[in-house]
């Protein structure tokens, strides 16, 4: 029976993290929420019609048969031995799982810098408080987390260039998809990113090289980034390199 | 063997969801950044020098043999069966685990209500941001999350008042001290929760007339909530219930 992925049409958002596990893996799944009633059986489950244990806070959510699984970092977690996206020891699943849950909050803080004050109003409405949070975020936490991925990588006794491991882990495909995202949006202060992160910057172009990956992002199911994303593209919060 | 957990020492911080679980189930746990030479011990793995599947990101972080668990949501699932605060089907642990990282989000939230444009900076440097961000956060958010856990303890078949299954999970304690942060930190907007979020209150009762939290709680290895924690109490940012 295939997956079905529930999130939000229109954007790749949360929702291209679990994607790409997926496609890398060439599982079969339906992306409900773009196709024909799509949005309101989504809707079901977030208004709490489908029940007891069916009732996710936000999407991404995953069905499989019966079980739900909601958050992208659960969802990988539970999807990555089905798809043979991370090492068989626990030891290393729950390192990896606790990549991905750092991952999250880098994802939440790149969200931020565009929305600082309120999900609620409009980035105009921000914009001032959102050219500070950039900065911080650029000078200060960009550096903290990439800094840290790449000293994951080099420390992988297997020199893969993997996170973790012999093999591709769903940690490497969500790194991919974050320093595609921050070139998208901060093409000025990630000029250097190459040079700074060498060991993140050759694991993106490995991810980006995978037959399956390459497929999947020249098809039309892959959509471009945009300004209803996290990673959004406003010139004016770009900068100079850190 | 004690589990030994690495948290910052004088805030209770994200490291009092671990230690809620732990003292609930009268498990044996080091809290080692509070030890003589705890600190360093800890700065070793923040280091790397610990090696690889052994480098977090960030406390808290579980010791247990020779595995390593960092994150709030990955050491409460890794404790969980362990600590006998999960149902034993897979499905309700998945569910379970959703729920702890939506509360993971909140919390992310709670904090930025004082520090919306940077961490690196003092809360004086970005008050006025800090007010905007918290409005919208007791307007909005809030009602969001909580009227949220409201409703799935409704629809919890058992009746009980708990959020998942038959019995006090995890997710019930972080719950709990969720509530207790939000009533230190804003005392004025949360004066009608126990109105506005009935089931919500009445868990946090429920928890804490538990014995052992509430011997925990009377204890000195419970902090106070206080100024360098995710609940901090500013009065200029509170206000009249939304």
């Amino acid at each position: 029976m295939a997956y079905e992925l529930y999130y939000w049409d229109g954007l790749q958002g949360r929702g291209e993290f679990v994607r790409l596990a997926l496609e890398e893996a060439g599982a079969k799944y339906v992306d409900v929420a773009r196709s024909s009633h799509g949005m309101s059986a989504m809707m079901a489950y977030l208004h709490g019609k489908q029940g007891y244990l069916a009732m996710p806070f936000a999407p991404p959510f995953l069905k499989d048969g019966d079980i739900v699984v909601s958050h992208v970092a659960n969802i990988l977690h539970y999807l990555g031995p089905k798809l043979n996206l991370v090492p068989k020891e626990e030891k290393s699943r729950i390192f990896i799982h606790g990549l991905q849950l750092t991952l999250t909050d880098f994802v939440a803080e790149a969200h931020d810098t565009h929305h600082p004050i309120s999900t609620t109003d409009y980035y105009e409405d921000q914009k001032e408080e959102a050219k500070a949070r950039t900065q911080a975020f650029l000078r200060h936490r960009v550096p903290k987390f990439l800094g840290y991925f790449n000293h994951v990588i080099q420390v992988n006794p297997a020199k893969n260039g993997h996170t973790v491991g012999d093999a591709l882990s769903y940690a490497d495909l969500s790194l991919f998809q974050i320093a595609e995202g921050l070139a998208y949006a901060f093409p000025r202060a990630m000029r250097n990113f190459d040079r700074d992160y060498p060991d993140v910057a050759k694991l993106r172009d490995l991810v980006r090289r995978r037959p399956n990956i390459e497929a999947y992002v020249n098809s039309k199911r892959r959509l471009a980034f945009n300004d209803s994303g996290i990673f959004r593209h406003y010139p004016e919060l770009d900068q100079d390199p850190a």
